[in-house]
């Protein structure tokens, strides 16, 4: 396929409908909901949003396609990149941004929430790039389920170059950190940013990569869902997972950088919240009992473990 | 009394003693419970908790009062305020922060949520300052209720000048804003930092001022929960009650200042994280009712209302 942006478009879109239907059949009981929405600078989105499924408690797969006069804030974030490719008519350059952002809460404290979200970017000085990241953050850590989730990405990655996955892997690593409690978020996975041409893969190769990371989301997901949607949790457990959605709200709206975009730049509210959880909780200095399922998952919420 | 470190720091420790005394009388079940922590780089804190009341669910009545080198940020951030006054030897001061904060999250979605915060500064090279705000968060405004806590404030204000109650409550409402939200937290107090000497009271004025700020909490708030916690409700209520807690989180996670400052400096993260609720929900595109109790509580979210 030509590259371009009505094809990565009609991908992204046609992408998100394969991962609904995916996901909409693993639930096996809630449909998507969508919503159209047009934003006043330029562009607009489709919104898909499954909520109270018999596997998935909330979840959103949402498409967008956004452009117009590139924002001040994001001048000054890609000064960089900006200024080596166009000098002086900075103020007029157009930008189109494309993607698809995913996040899923189960129900159930033994299934893992996911986080998928693969973008274009792109301005009219020519300046353009592919961004993506997908990483997942289990209630409770399954060794064999890291391994199952980090070999899929693993294998992704190597289809295309092996110095892929260790890259980003350590990039996920990074990116999806509580800074604050000293944890990471979950496993991690993979996360990558302004991919154009490298010196490993020129931007058709890189292109087809990032396509790639998109197709491997439903099969890994409804896989982790499948293996352990059945399985029986008590109540102790249900208030963990509602601590563990604590800290991920504690990351999305402290850290993440594609929340604080779209807060800062007056973006679709709803879109960009849809990834917090229907209920959390917060428990004054709440402590794991040693030598617990809670204590062995929060010693394996760190930087640098290889799952593969 | 004199107004030093030592002064200033057994006054707000016996001002604790009486915030949880009244607080734990009024609640008529639960207790406080105190922990006592210091922090490495000088000073500490006295954490006072209550959960599972009959009246409050959560709350914490947090004392600290810490000290050492002027942390890199907080220079920047001040450094007006720095430079003006000393020249040169900025990276030599020292400084001590000492304050209350208290957060109080009930049981019942009829009694309001309430924040005050009070703070004293200096720098060795002289500089000091006061600052301090209390704010009202009801689940659902009622009229009444709000302009009690509006008339509280007022004549606390008015005592010492007219023309900081009209000031402060505006620097409120501007101060406890959910700009993603176009929403203001609750119906806002007041609000004031770096006070010193100005055109209106000098230094020892303005300190009696902030005193009298603290003291008004404790009746202030205990009237409010006596009027209100006996009230039945009904679980949509509750639910309502769940939702208005996500938009505090949402708050104290993005805007508040005093949670930044305590997350990017490595601070007690469960004194600093005790403003959040033991539950709190989103609901995708969640919409009120028109003419409901709901949709009267957003139409009064709004910044410029004038209570008194």
């Amino acid at each position: 396929m030509e590259i371009n942006k009505e094809n990565i478009t009609d991908w992204l879109k046609s992408l998100q409908d394969n991962i609904c239907k995916a996901l909409e059949l693993e639930d096996g009981f809630a449909k998507f909901k969508e919503e159209n929405w047009t934003r006043n600078e330029g562009g607009g989105g489709r919104s898909r949003v499954i909520e109270n499924g018999k596997v998935i408690e909330k979840g959103g797969v949402m498409f967008s396609a956004v452009s117009g006069k590139i924002p001040a804030f994001l001048l000054k974030e890609h000064e960089h990149s900006i200024t080596s490719s166009s000098l002086g008519s900075i103020e007029e350059e157009l930008f189109f941004a494309t993607g698809i952002s995913i996040v899923i809460h189960p129900q159930s404290p033994l299934v893992p929430i996911i986080h998928m979200n693969i973008r274009y970017f792109e301005m009219s000085n020519g300046t353009k790039w592919l961004g993506g990241g997908i990483d997942l953050t289990p209630h409770y850590i399954v060794d064999e389920d890291a391994r199952f989730f980090h070999e899929q990405l693993k294998a992704v990655c190597d289809k295309h170059h092996n110095s892929y996955y260790p890259k980003f892997k350590n990039w996920a690593d990074d990116y999806f950190y509580i800074n604050h409690r000293h944890e990471t978020r979950g496993i991690g996975g993979i996360f990558f940013d302004r991919l154009n041409e490298n010196e490993e893969l020129n931007f058709a190769q890189n292109f087809a990569f990032w396509q790639d990371v998109g197709e491997t989301f439903a099969s890994t997901y409804t896989t982790l869902m499948n293996k352990n949607k059945s399985k029986l949790f008590t109540p102790e457990q249900k208030q963990w997972q509602l601590l563990r959605r604590g800290r991920y709200v504690e990351f999305n709206l402290v850290y993440d950088k594609g929340t604080k975009f779209g807060l800062e730049t007056n973006g679709r509210i709803e879109s960009i919240l849809m990834s917090l959880p229907t209920n959390a909780s917060w428990l004054y200095d709440f402590k794991t009992t040693e030598g617990s399922e809670e204590q062995n998952t929060l010693n394996k919420l760190k930087k640098g473990i290889n799952w593969v």
